[in-house]
């Protein structure tokens, strides 16, 4: 039997004090195997403790399987092998944030704070906490009620008519995607993605080793005569608001996709991303407007609504919706049932069609400040490229400089601004085009950013 | 020149009007390639609207595609290939909301609303959304407040050592799984599962086509010893409480199935996916805390907290986290960055612990209370498995009744109970047992169930 040397210290509960340290001497060897432990109450006396203390330290012990009871002969440390892990522990090190200081930030994809509707939404979120519904497992393809509101809203909004049992919400575009992609990778192993083009989606096509076949889009609009000598049944394209370029595709560029679809008995996948901000027109509905069986539609609140809340939806063709919901039988849901059942109610109420309203003219007037500034600064150095619809717009640059350079040169004047070359998916040769999100800047930080790149672009 | 017979309705804007108008005439062929329409001022005059009110109808026409301006000669209808679907759009209607009503549903996976922090938890929520952060995407491996949050609790509550960047955030233990099968599966094809065993990740890994190899779970038990006669390099684990038997690992067990895990140069998938809840003991220290090196460790808010935030996490050894990262790269973060946030604010202020806390002898209680009624009404024609932890029980029952018998005579009494056979790999051949949740029922639903379902089965 052993002499133990307790040291208690304050804090933590006495008995696991003592099965801490028990522990210890387990594993640093200082108690071996077969050895005979102190007994109840021994222990207790000697450390001024409730027997209580120590059976409970002996039955935590005893449950992991460090000791053993023998009955009334007592506790036994048992047999162990070795095998602690003796990597060194790293310290705890709080992240280093070294972030360059910029003063005006034209990143695209977040949302304008200042309008958001914090009081409606924050009351309705409040809400939807006190239903019983809130505290269980939801459904797994989305909430009934925020399928029924996307029903409306699809037809009213999109052109698009479809039953509920169609829709199938995610936490975002890439996740929806990439589930889809198990499906799809059975029928096909190849996909037409638009070049340049956006690079989420590519990734997720590119975990399931899809090749991809590039189609050609410019400023003038997507090359759709080469899907004559490609060789894919399936596409993925952007009709709406191309990204990055911001064409959208006619009625019959839209026709003749879907013409092709049907031809090669493939589909199309159409990726609606942010059709609500269309400046110059109403937004042009959707290609699953025209046709449904070949069209697979996805949808997101994160470029119209709020990023952090990950909510995105697709709409898949009857001859796949089955085989999804049987893939996916026993998944679980990706996104908050708080967020779907908050904007379902919010939906409901008409404060979705009122948020977008009202944000389509802000963001228009930014929009329109942005180019008119731009103009004035730069005039004939630049053209602007998607200035109708969107969040953000490309400028390109009639210079010698590169892209990475008009980058840099920015930062060192407090400004971040975006390259395009990523979304090509061969080094574009062309002009350099930069991309501005203004969404969550105000005027006069858009204002105060054009100053500065005039002084950065055009003094060297 | 057409003549136009336009019936205004109200409501809608009037140029919108026209320009649904002639796009049906489009479509419908009452208009015909190359049809001139009225002039901008001609139809304006017809009509008795304003000029700009034509011409904003004419350039969405324009836009989309179905019309064109020839200068001063005017607009022209496009050729258009009638493609447009001919499919019988389904009327809308709302799903039908057949539900078997249940007096007392027992189901798992519901947290007790009762006692959620309803009030501290809204109000953390609502300052999160006047961060700025809240308004952009945040960092697609989770936010770092939430990070550092998380490796103390880890440290603290199950003794592993990490940091930060080992930590990746997602919506669910299978949308983690799924993404991570694409990396494992470059390295690994077939995998060891727990049998019987959670049915979410068996499909997670079928969904990349993983071999799966079952090893046997009892009420005693995990039976390491089958792992000398299995091929695989690779095993999914819930040491800490197996699921649905209950049972937890002793340290021999653990150190050797990391001894193995070492062997073999595989891995071991740690789902510690309700740890929080044992009331023997203190929770057992975690695989990932003996070793990190072959540990890839999964725990969620889902169990322990609410299940509709979708929050998840996954820790990975150092050989594996750089390359998911690079994997994963341009992916988006699937848990929402709101609830995120809120809850590392939570676990800031020292409410987690203290939720999991109170939780804990809620749940005790509940669960004592349910093991006695249990006992008080079927004695021995029963045997109650997993008692010690989590927020469900098993019920083996001595009986010549089936499991499916068993469900359907509690239904018609009004309680749902549930199966377990569908987490054994094989249909299992031995006395049907029962699932029961109790975790959002109160004491007095728990004695009306089971004063109703001692009706349902011990009257025939």
């Amino acid at each position: 039997m052993k002499d133990f040397i307790f040291l208690f210290t304050t804090g933590e509960a006495k008995y696991k004090q003592i099965y801490q340290q028990i522990k210890t001497l387990i594993e640093q060897r200082n108690l071996k195997s077969n050895d005979c432990l102190p007994s109840i109450r021994k222990l207790a006396d000697t450390l001024q403790v409730s027997r209580n203390t120590t059976l409970t330290a002996y039955e935590q012990l005893v449950a992991e399987g460090y000791i053993r009871g023998e009955g009334r002969k007592g506790y036994f440390v048992n047999t162990l092998e070795m095998i602690f892990s003796q990597e060194e522990m790293m310290p705890y090190q709080p992240a280093q944030k070294v972030r360059q200081a910029s003063i005006v930030d034209f990143r695209a994809g977040s949302v304008d704070q200042q309008y958001f509707p914090l009081k409606t939404w924050r009351q309705m979120a409040n809400q939807i906490l006190q239903l019983k519904d809130s505290y269980v497992y939801g459904d797994s393809f989305g909430e009934q009620r925020l399928k029924e509101q996307l029903v409306h809203y699809l037809l009213q909004a999109r052109g698009v008519k479809i039953n509920e049992e169609d829709i199938i919400i995610g936490s975002s575009t890439q996740q929806l995607l990439v589930y889809l992609g198990f499906l799809l990778k059975e029928d096909f192993d190849s996909i037409i993605v638009e070049n340049p083009g956006y690079i989420g989606a590519r990734e997720a096509f590119q975990l399931h080793n899809f090749t991809m076949e590039p189609l050609a889009v410019n400023e003038n609009g997507t090359q759709l005569q080469q899907l004559a000598h490609l060789q894919s049944r399936l596409i993925y394209v952007t009709p709406s608001h191309h990204f990055p370029y911001g064409v959208s595709m006619s009625i019959q560029q839209r026709q003749a996709l879907i013409h092709w679809a049907k031809e090669v008995d493939g589909f199309i996948i159409e990726d609606d991303y942010d059709s609500e901000f269309r400046y110059a027109q109403q937004p042009f509905p959707a290609l699953a407007s025209l046709d449904k069986s070949h069209v697979i539609y996805v949808g997101t609140f994160s470029k119209s609504f709020l990023p952090g809340i990950r909510l995105s939806y697709m709409v898949l063709p009857k001859s796949l919706i089955g085989r999804y919901k049987r893939y996916f039988a026993h998944f679980e849901q990706n996104a908050s049932s708080l967020h779907q059942l908050t904007m379902a109610s919010f939906m409901e109420k008409g404060e979705w069609t009122r948020h977008i309203k009202r944000m389509r003219l802000i963001y228009k007037h930014k929009m329109s400040f942005l180019v008119e500034t731009l103009k004035k600064q730069f005039g004939d150095h630049m053209t602007i490229v998607g200035e109708h619809s969107g969040l953000y717009v490309l400028i390109k640059f009639h210079t010698h400089h590169t892209e990475q350079q008009l980058i840099q040169s920015a930062l060192e004047y407090g400004v971040k601004v975006y390259p395009t070359s990523p979304y090509f998916l061969q080094q574009p040769s062309h002009e350099p085009i930069i991309q501005l999100g203004f969404s969550n800047l105000k005027l006069d930080e858009i204002q105060l950013g054009m100053q500065l790149l005039k002084k950065a672009w055009c003094t060297n």
